[in-house]
């Protein structure tokens, strides 16, 4: 077998089905192996950055991504991407094909390199922004591809890959069994211990609720959690970077607690609990409302992926995974009270523009089973946060790395990752610009995902930050309902739905149906909106923002 | 005074009239200080690798570029372009708007962050690429500003400065005296002496030649290389990096060499001196015709921007700058014989595609003087490098990082910086793909480059050196001739000058006619070439890198 092969075989092993690049001179055969093999479907990018989105907004729907690029010019162009996963916590797989292993050896002055000799400079770079990496050789391949990959699907984590060029085609011997993806059992006695004391105080406490965040998804426990909120009955809340775990119609569902960004009802009972069941707590500046929440350590269990705190007691390695089904199995069923809110649409005029106020109570009533919705940094996130999510669907979005640009990346590896799937994006006019080009895959690939551009001339949540009127927020205003019509050029015209711009309420409902009936293709809406109108939480998340970069 | 404040005058002391800039939560309070300044223009890219190339396309034309970018997010996109900018020696200036000193400190988990309380791990990536980086807070700032701009001129690469919020309106009290940004003198007598050897080489040689290299463009000597060659006499030829470093209308020019890649008059011609005076030499592999150059020590002195080589003898710290003009007055002249070659364009069908073998020969007749060209790396470079140069021109390529995509943001920072100029610029479709929403930015500004958009189909210079029908080498085929439409929007339209496609050598003629006429406007013009179609050297280096790779 051969070092590529083994390679192929392993990434198609942890569910890699699709590996997204841009081809250069340094991975090239490595590329056609990958075609050659059958086993995985080579999906070529506009750019390194979008192809780390993709790999990234893949890996959240299909539990792990990867990438391939060139040595220092395409690797270098990933950075941010890759550093978006290892913030975010989404594991991908990043392979770099780099230089022959004796022109490294030499320090050959190469194109594509520093100039220096230096050929270890860029995996040193990724070394801060991925859980390990390592540079494939005949004699180490086998035994560093499985402690990698292992690594990137147990610490839900980037990693990284340098294959020279001389090595893709090396043969090893290996004897091949099943990667072991499993996370080591928590100790036994110090998980009985855990469970017995939670048990306890959940039985002590009057209004005991379960706040579900980031990890729990992150960490693949959504029917852990699920489990564990039917069989004890308690009601549940997410933050912000939990939106969706499960589907906001969960007759238990609560929520969403933001700290002082938090509707007053769900403030006042997530603050009024007596004991909270935090499972993944992620606790940054924007899933807290600016570290507004109020969730004490005397009352809190925090249920994290590789420990347990119960109050101020540590249980170390107890992690969530394992610990959720015997939690549910132990503690006892209590009655719930449904919440019977139903979300009422604000009256506006139909003709005059969509307001924000209206706009994302409107498109939870859009949003059906199973879709895979995507909301950029900035007005979208904080806006889509009001949206009701229904069963199975799936929330995509950046809340603690924040990279504007992320989304139309990850919406094109999301629609990969998900192609019976419906796929939503929403994407502002200034966060578009980064990284439209991507859009030209999508097309290519008959991909059908629903494309909403809301123009609100510029960077308004940084206008609202600081600047309001400064003319660095402004951005060009492109010919954006013409989007579909240029990237797709005259081939893509027979992928393209519908394409368009909606300036008032009443034209987005038109659009809305137009999209509807236009499912097995691709669909691009500019929704027109006035450029101060936001989200209420987004302004004051803005305003603590602000505060905090003058303190 | 403010720590931004003199900041902004450094900047603009060194010779910063404008600055590249993707605004962020972290960046803005300082954005306003340099917009408020009226000292330095501030210009909003699309994303932060487009300004990373256009603040090296602005240094390439007026000596030094800055770009500002936020934390994280915003500057790990711009790291391929400052990496290049290391790799081919280009002073930028890079500067981050970080958060708070007081966040980073406590290790606050912020939005832009790694989300593990890691605030260094940036600035410890870009150390890699960039001379030398700080962080600026109010005791060390005005120092600090000092040392870093003193580097970034004398030593032409990039470096990197943190700006946290709390520092930028910091008070800082300061006695500030012009910075002193000139070489330090060569050593005295290590100098004379190494006048006198290559003196005396000059006189015992009977063919001694010239070559000058990147590093005598890089680091200014465009003047001290052209008294020596004409004080002397010498005949002398250009390496492709250090094309056009005088026009090559020079009665003394006598081509490119690129060792087996070069004509075969240029390769006798070089390779049967006697006595080589190499200027700035970059022996990088395309530089050099894949290390194919025959330029053997003991015939050969290499002056270098820090050190000087007369055979194997070694004369330490005697640099260029200030050495040549001393050879040019101690070497008598000789005669020289104009080279008297009249570039005749080949016969071609003018109904039939335009030919590679043509195009870059018609090109060079279109170059005006002080025209400064863009070709990208691909066969637009290797193309380029037929074209004739007349004198004034800057020829601009990424001949050693070669990283896709960079002659678009590289465009946009030429244009900016030679405003009076003529900016053409060449690149390819797939090229393109990568970096193609900075048009945008130069019709926003009225900018008015040429744009030679050769639309071959796919990855030309990858196709040649491996996967020619591979289909990862093929691309999209975008609406390339809707560009200025699709990127202006309407309110572009007044700027756009002539937009369309020529499919063949007659349509070209005629569209070149259009250009000429819309020169106070941006062009762009689609050229259809056949897919395979490539300049010659192009092939032959194509062949050379798919062997180093194999082997």
């Amino acid at each position: 077998m051969t070092v590529s092969q083994y390679l192929i075989l392993r990434l198609k092993e942890i569910g890699i089905d699709d590996l997204f690049s841009v081809p250069g001179d340094f991975n090239l055969v490595f590329l056609d192996r990958v075609q050659d093999s059958g086993l995985i479907n080579l999906i070529g990018d506009c750019n390194e950055l979008n192809a780390s989105y993709a790999a990234d907004g893949y890996a959240r729907v299909k539990g792990v991504g990867a990438i391939i690029t060139t040595f220092g010019v395409g690797e270098l162009s990933a950075v941010n991407g890759i550093a978006g996963s290892y913030s975010e916590m989404v594991p991908v797989v990043k392979i770099t094909g780099t230089p022959n292993t004796k022109s490294q050896a030499s320090g050959a002055l190469l194109h594509h390199t520093l100039g220096n000799g230096d050929f270890r400079a860029f995996q040193k770079m990724f070394s801060h922004i991925t859980v390990t990496n390592t540079t494939l050789l005949p004699q180490n391949a086998a035994a560093e591809i499985d402690r990698v990959l292992t690594e990137c699907i147990q610490k839900v984590r980037p990693v990284y890959i340098s294959l020279p060029t001389d090595v893709v085609d090396a043969e090893i011997t290996v004897d091949m069994k099943p990667l072991n993806l499993a996370l080591p059992a928590n100790p036994e006695k110090t998980e009985a211990a855990c469970v017995r004391e939670i048990v306890n105080a959940v039985a002590k406490a009057k209004k005991p609720i379960i706040v579900a965040d980031a990890c729990a998804i992150r960490h693949h426990c959504e029917k852990e959690l699920l489990e564990l909120i039917e069989k004890t009955g308690l009601p549940y809340y997410t933050t912000p970077m939990g939106k969706a775990v499960i589907g906001e119609d969960h007759p238990q569902f609560r929520g969403i607690y933001v700290g002082s960004l938090s509707s007053p009802r769900v403030k006042e009972e997530v603050e009024g609990a007596d004991l909270i069941l935090s499972v993944g707590g992620l606790k940054s500046d924007f899933n807290t409302g600016s570290f507004s929440y109020r969730m004490d350590a005397e009352k809190t269990v925090e249920i994290h992926s590789d420990y347990t705190d119960v109050f101020y007691g540590t249980y170390k390695a107890v992690g969530m995974k394992y610990l959720l089904p015997k939690l549910a199995a132990a503690i006892p069923k209590r009655k719930f009270k449904r919440l019977r809110t139903q979300v009422e649409l604000p009256k506006i005029d139909m003709k005059a523009m969509v307001p924000q106020a209206w706009f994302w109570n409107r498109m939870g009533k859009f949003f059906k089973p199973n879709d895979i919705v995507l909301a950029e940094t900035g007005t979208s996130v904080f806006g889509c946060l009001n949206s009701h999510m229904p069963e199975g669907a799936t929330f995509i979005s950046q809340i603690l790395w924040g990279s504007i640009g992320y989304t139309v990346g990850g919406c094109l590896g999301a629609a990969v990752a998900g192609q019976e799937r419906r796929v939503i994006l929403f994407v502002g006019d200034g966060s578009f610009q980064l990284t439209c080009q991507e859009v030209s895959v999508m097309i290519r690939l008959g991909l059908r995902p629903i494309i909403f551009l809301l123009n609100n001339n510029g960077y308004t949540i940084e206008r609202l930050i600081h600047g309001v009127k400064r003319t660095y927020n402004d951005i060009d205003n492109w010919d954006f309902s013409k989007t579909l019509d240029y990237f797709g050029g005259a081939a893509g015209q027979d992928k393209i739905g519908f394409q368009g711009r909606a300036s008032t309420a009443g034209e987005f409902e038109q659009v809305l149906k137009k999209v509807e009936s236009h499912a097995d293709k691709i669909n691009f809406v500019e929704v027109m909106m006035d450029w101060l109108d936001a989200p209420e939480n987004l302004v004051k998340q803005a305003e603590a923002s602000a505060a905090l970069n003058r303190s």
